[in-house]
């Protein structure tokens, strides 16, 4: 099997304009996102892109080439520009994978994946979360304990304005008394989408090996399985593979 | 619109052999989900069946002529009669109702709808529930709040062995720590299908209006809006609406 | 039940520039669709709109009034103005149904609500189209026979790139040999959205009475049982319904 | 990756009461099944099962041992031990891929998977059937053209009683004028199930390359990515993972 291809897309904003965001992240969170998947997935090809390179690091060239793209995002979510937007939602529809991070509920490809607003309730208070597996079978849920905690993080709350997931693979316990749908598959065109909701930029999420390993077999479950070309063209087929009129 | 005809059926069994049970629910728990029924959709004609009447009180006349049927039971789910549970599965499909309640994700019906074991984990510890609403504009959450609890109920927790949800209404959050998808509907056939969590036989849940609420609101959720005939039947269509062999 | 407030969009092109398409639809083709809804649906409240009016007849205060919207569109799906499918969009979240027609499979709100191209495959050669019925007990198939054909249509052949509907309704068959999802229900947020493929310009598709009765069918299916206020607002909540750092 | 180990199963009944079956299949349908899967996936471990043999040839400990299994029955699904069915069925919810075939649509282990009847309308016709790719980039049509066709067939016909596939992967049409749902995927517990339509024993369709190529298509796309153990448990969690009681 060839190497998987995997973006790790970041804001890049928080880690430089919060002192407490740049002490855990100095590398910005990308790099910690893009580590993780390098450590649990040694063959794949893992790179990273942020907000600040020209098309976002996402040229239709590069893009070409990426299996699987994971993107986190929060305070810039309207400087992204729509076509690097277009751009990306066509490379789903064709069959790229695409794992969406926590406040990227808000981001433009997220919403326009789901058609939906993906609103929420949250808190900043530092939670306990807890998050249960719905599926101990499933591929994103591999070498995990029936549940697994961060001792601190932001509250996400339902309702989750989502289509109805596929596949529900994890549900989050807080401590504050809240529960959120925490892991979500969808597909959409050729492609697989998965939402996860743990890592808010003022904890040190991406660095919890349980939330590395969610996000490792998430890239490996949202593989291409093949390419739907053509997905934006509705071609005029003038010539009908039947003769017509012939029962008239 | 014509009255819908509601029946609630009860194991009937828990309340003759616990009598703390009895004491909750001197006439049975069926008669005070009958009781809630009617309560909230006075134009409804609701009446109640029980495992130990002929049939389980679900002749095919009377089944003929109900639009919606609730269903609990718990300790007895091996006593129903695989005839009564092919005769009402068939008519979830042609298009009448059913409301599963509790206990019940292991009645044979369920199980036979879902195709799957709808296991779950569960603890008798009394603990609190907080059931809170991912859809506040649908019209099972009608008229609660954006949640609300049940101040002692067995807990029922994740993984809950069920095909993806078609819409979730309700999640659960328990105090001991566990969450539940405890409000979930499908499509089976021509039938709308809708399970409910709360009401282990110990507390009274029956009598909470917020249970009560949704109880009512699910069974006329549920109404039918027609009628698929024959929807076991494979008919032979001799007759081709297209004649054949002509472009050969 | 109040009446149903139903609005009739139509893009109103095609009328002003093809004789042919005037000849058919000297009113337009969204007098004849409202037509065939008032016909069938006398309680109803029909109303039209166009794409010539201001914000195209949809104000948000006449959305706010709007039980159920239809949308044909063609040739200017790129004048919708944005804001009018932002307004339509969340109108739809909040709970209104939504009959998207024919052609507008390319709207800007279809495309919105699906988050796919909605691409497909056509031909104009007017040829035979057969839409069989996929579950009779259906309230959208109310009163059909088990199929039902128009003689002179538009063909549309899969691939069809939208998500897996939620129900399929009906799949047409066509003469010249292709197959085609041509109505298909999903929820998306709290809103019932229904597209039906036939209504090509050309053909007096919508004074077919099998057509108008599909049509009356899917408004009634799609009345709003409910309103999700608020489907755009990520509320913050400072106050958790527990206390925090009880464990710890 | 492990060699992926596939069982075929047959009915292997029409091949000994029908001289044409067994001119076309000589050593049954389930050998013809079997060496394409053998032919287009050389590193797979493929056998063969049939009714006659104790246990139908599924002992616990093949099925444990079996990622993927493809299933042909038609005159003799009543003697298909409803034990058997059970280890099937949990395997699958487990994790095992199952692919069911042509007349299996009316095998017990698919009904009770599908939780309906699974009906549909059948013509025996030796008509023409086309296969339309409802996504081309799906795993399960790798390979193909657009469509491709059988010219002899069985005809099968909408309302096929299934819920809602999660993807569509084929439609048909038929020469004598009818449309059907011919290639559907479903998740049941942690498996992938897929129906696919061809196979009337009286044609050598599971001669024909491109029917040969989507059954080792799906056979691939339905190896298990994990296992769910014990998803035929429901364990009492005694111990809760929070303290109870403490905010009262």
């Amino acid at each position: 099997m060839k190497p998987l291809r995997v973006v790790v897309w970041g804001e890049n904003t928080h880690e430089h304009k919060n002192a407490a965001v740049a002490a855990i992240y100095p590398q910005g969170m990308h790099a910690a996102i893009a580590a993780g998947v390098r450590d649990l997935l040694p063959s794949a090809e893992v790179s990273t892109a942020t907000l600040q390179e020209p098309d976002h690091g996402l040229t239709a060239e590069r893009l070409a080439k990426t299996d699987v793209l994971t993107w986190w995002g929060h305070m810039a979510h309207d400087q992204v520009d729509e076509k690097i937007v277009d751009r990306v939602q066509q490379r789903v529809l064709e069959g790229m994978g695409l794992i969406v991070l926590h406040s990227a509920h808000y981001a433009k490809i997220f919403r326009r994946l789901m058609g939906t607003t993906c609103s929420l309730r949250w808190r900043e208070a530092g939670e306990r979360e807890r998050l249960w597996v719905c599926n101990p079978g499933h591929p994103i849920a591999r070498g995990l304990d029936r549940y697994f905690e961060l001792p601190h993080e932001e509250m996400y709350g339902e309702p989750f304005a989502i289509p109805a997931p596929d596949e529900q693979v994890f549900i989050s316990w807080f401590e504050g008394g809240e529960v959120f749908r925490s892991g979500c598959c969808w597909h959409r065109g050729n492609g697989k989408v998965f939402y996860f909701r743990p890592g808010h930029e003022t904890y040190p999420t991406y660095f919890d090996p349980n939330v590395r390993r969610v996000i490792a077999n998430a890239v490996e479950w949202a593989r291409p399985q093949g390419q739907w070309a053509g997905v934006d063209q509705s071609p005029n087929e003038k010539v009908p593979p039947e003769p017509l009129g012939r029962s008239q």
